[in-house]
């Protein structure tokens, strides 16, 4: 099928599967305190430091609301890029599972927040017991639009967020195609964070992404909070191994890695074969995605021809979303590259 | 393993397994736009009603708090058994996803809540703006202690509740192992219902459990909410498709009745066979659970066999709770009725 | 008129209209930056401590929720009386401002509290994630019922409630009630307190609560959260003086002691005269207000009379509750106890 | 003193005065079942309509944030000016007691907003359950800014809110200050409004403010709310009639209108003599606040002189704000214009 609506389309990655199969005879203690959550968060660990602590839950809406309910008080602010997830795509999540979190937006025309832009913002914002306090500062790696902070910009945000008396914290649904695109060591993303969201499902697994808490100010709190918080809000899943298992296997030997390359590889594979048609993408194509702004004949040329893809963000911007995955087909990209040329010319 | 602690510890069903494993590949529409969603929601209509509006989440917190939430404004209580799952093992579930609900706590000596005890606390709460107004009356079916409600008793304490003012829910996270133990059409036990927790994760699946709004003065607004605050809370699974297809699965051919008249079978062979050594079940065993005031020094020589239950309740019972599965083989069920018979005379 | 109904029917005293008369020509800072805000301070320092930490509200419900929400998480506790206000009359206030608080009522009969039904009832609740943790004990001095809490009787409550992991509360809304009544320094009544809900309104204000955080494990942080809170809920009044100046000029002088004196002195009397005419109280009269158990021709020959009270607490009870105020004519009691011995003995 | 600093600092109308004085003997009902609630009830039905819902609360906090509680769904947006007191000057207010509303900036450079930037704003917030859902749009009048919205500006955007699924509401902490700036009758102001917050404290009162709930769609259930979401924040004022008496006695004989009245003419007459000396407003001077963007060694140089107003707004704009009261003296206007004068030419 010509399906590039989502990575949240895709399957099920075979290291999941194994692990799910190999789950599911016999009995194991519910709530987490099983093996395969052990074997997760070990796995995890390794990755980002000795020291972390890790919590699962199903959604990323869930860990992302649950870490900023973690990290603030009910009168501070979360601030964020204008098309951050947490800002767009949550309904009201921030403010319902925070008890009050003002949610504030930094303009960034779809490009990577700056220090620049967070200062800017803030200064806009008195201090004082009338006003929203500061709370979190969060970006998306990769961000929204297919682009990947690296690990200076990382620094310098988390450097400036943390001077204007914010946390600082990244929405990591698409963490492994970040790494993946750097190539880099994955602690490399991590150095200022106070948390990560550590995402799973749109890699391949059915379900599933990590809290992560880094070594800091803050974390002994968040460490005492989430567990609360994440059972009052019914995130604690009973059955944990089955969150768990499948997490654990994708970390094992570098599967992760291997199918958010595989995806950031095809998507550049149509960013350059999109450009080469006269379609040139709206944003590098740094991991899975790419954004183009279709005009009107190509956009319903390509539906006609039964592709299906995402019309997000700035009305204006007239722009389509193609996602690959873990999956993703290397011909399913030839054959869209070959319809958008045929429909663009088409005119 | 002398594992009876809960059927949260139990694995995966044959028919789940074999539903994952069949959705593994390719892609398919996100959050609920997919077909096995629809076959799951139809599999629950054709056991409960062509007008009933079904949702699906991962945890039974999370099916009960958000159909609090949806049926009650924030003002509103929460009527309930006195050891009912969502006043005891919820943590403030019901006041966080609610907003506001109050939980109150009817009496029960641990036994099933009838309409006199429902009738006799609401005549404490006066009515008027300075208290917490009429909500939801909610019991388990089957109920915590693993009695069952039979559609009689349901009729009268919806009655009663309606009456009163208030909305009626089961928690229906052993609702199969209720059906299977009255071996009675569904329908017989949701007549005077607006709400109905579905479980799944109990009886033989990874996660999932269901919300059922059935037809009647709350159901269109409370549909119209479910969504919203589902997603507002986390709990829209993006890869819907995982935790529904293992649900239609189940529900197809009579699975889950098997699986929870299974369940019962062995519960009840366990509470005969502990009578029959001296230990009669605390509590009538209609469903899958076996509670037992168990003696220190039966107890601990359980514990010393290796042998894990749960010890919940009011401190002064001193009471245990086995609990059946699935998957629960037989011959378990004979030698724990062996070492209890011997730990007991044993002093 | 013949108005028994509640010390919140009274009026102003001379104190406090003198106080706004005094303020209301001229300037002054707003959000409490003025001068009789910092006497008001003063005063209740002078009284309580010199290292509390005091915030002024305009109600009771206010008070005590914000000092709720300012000590508990949002996964925790409130346990008190089955009677208390924050259980009865604060609608569902302590869950929507604690953003979650769990409110647990401890059966007493409408008598005093005491530790040994505080740890029945805490014993009942299992700690971990799973369940609503240890937040804060309260108790009303005076009680909702006229009783008063003696030091002794505070102090023990207070051990045991730190020793289970809460902290103690105070809903003082007739503190002066009960100091009055006890004739002590207030500092016997707080000696082992968290926090006090010291009140005006009822002892002849037209407004006006002060949250009174005690030195100890919580206050630092109590204090930091209760301005956020007080202003994002919508607490913090402008015009701050019109709140303060009474409330400093009752305490100048012992007038509040004064007020609170004359009205326990009323209630006594009424108390001795309606136990002579075979009307003896419900509950000692320690303070302002005196309960009856009045048979039916009683109730309606008072109201025929043009009596006006008040009927709570249990149905069964069929209790009339008769406040004094600081304004109440002893005629009126006269006439009161009067027409009580003509309708008791005219069936 | 030479305070210009806000309309929250200034005293105590006479009437207010006179008013609390008459209420201050004798009993009445609590909770608003007094005469004195009957009549403030009745004298705005006088002025906006007798179909409208009114209740009192003590601050303008309270009235915006609960009236957006009344108005929306927890997962609903409140759509602002950027520099509209619900979004900047209330904390966290709007969420916390809206239970999760999001809170939406339209960038309006200080100005009032227009229907275009309305639509252009909402156009960025897709539809469906991933996003917030429309919710209301406010607008202050008089704006935070000192400009005035007129009735055919208001029906544009109350018109344009209701076609794009909003509510409408105005916050009129000053909207005695835009009535008497138009010379309008008040019904005027109000042809397309749900809910108005119409203010007392900035207008003379020591407090106070009025939710007023409009005809139409919403009335019905809004009001049915506000009486439960007022008690269950504690916004529920037990002696009512010392908060509605005086706001009753100011709405008598047109006080309300001659004390804005003297505001504005106070305000315009600064705003020209500091425009005469070189100090021109950067808004129009509608109502009774005075914008000026003020070089340092003038906002220094009048400081020095001891004079104090408030810098708010955008950091840039280096801007301060004079607000006149209802008994500001016109001496003290001059006195302002002559040393803003000296100072400016001082450098």
């Amino acid at each position: 099928v010509n399906d590039l609506l989502s990575d949240n389309s895709a399957g099920l990655c075979p290291e999941a599967l194994a692990a799910l199969t190999a789950e599911a005879a016999g009995p194991a203690d519910a709530y987490g305190a099983d093996d395969a959550t052990a074997r997760a968060t070990a796995r995890i660990r390794d990755l980002l430091g000795a020291d972390v602590e890790v919590f699962f839950v199903a959604t990323g809406t869930a860990a992302n609301t649950l870490t900023m309910a973690a990290l603030t008080d009910r009168w501070e602010t979360l601030l964020c890029e204008e098309y951050a997830h947490l800002a767009v795509d949550e309904s009201t999540g921030p403010e319902i599972l925070g008890g009050g979190t003002r949610v504030v937006t930094v303009p960034c025309e779809g490009h990577k927040l700056t220090p620049d832009a967070l200062r800017a913002r803030d200064a806009t914002i008195p201090r004082g017991v009338h006003h929203p306090a500061p709370g979190v500062v969060t970006v998306s790696n990769a961000s929204e639009h297919g682009e990947v902070y690296t690990p200076d910009e990382l620094a310098a945000l988390g450097t400036t967020a943390h001077e204007l008396g914010y946390r600082f914290h990244v929405d990591g649904a698409r963490f492994a195609n970040a790494v993946a695109a750097l190539g880099c060591d994955p602690r490399e993303l991590t150095t200022h964070l106070d948390a990560l969201t550590f995402g799973g499902a749109k890699n391949g697994l059915a379900l599933g992404e990590a809290i992560v808490l880094f070594p800091g100010d803050h974390q002994a709190r968040a460490a005492a909070r989430v567990p609360h918080l994440r059972k009052a809000t019914g995130h604690l899943l009973s059955k944990h191994r089955f969150l768990t298992a499948p997490f654990a296997a994708a970390l094992t030997d570098g599967a992760w890695l291997r199918h958010a390359g595989h995806a950031n590889t095809l998507a550049r594979k149509l960013s350059d074969g999109l450009a080469a048609v006269g379609l040139p993408p709206r944003f590098p194509t740094d991991a899975n995605m790419v954004f183009v702004s279709l005009p009107d004949h190509v956009a319903d040329g390509l539906r006609g021809r039964g592709w299906r893809f995402h019309m997000p963000g700035h009305p204006d911007w007239r722009m389509a979303r193609f996602v690959t995955s873990f999956d993703t087909d290397p011909a399913l990209i030839d054959r869209l590259v070959a319809d958008a040329g045929d429909v663009a010319q088409a005119r």
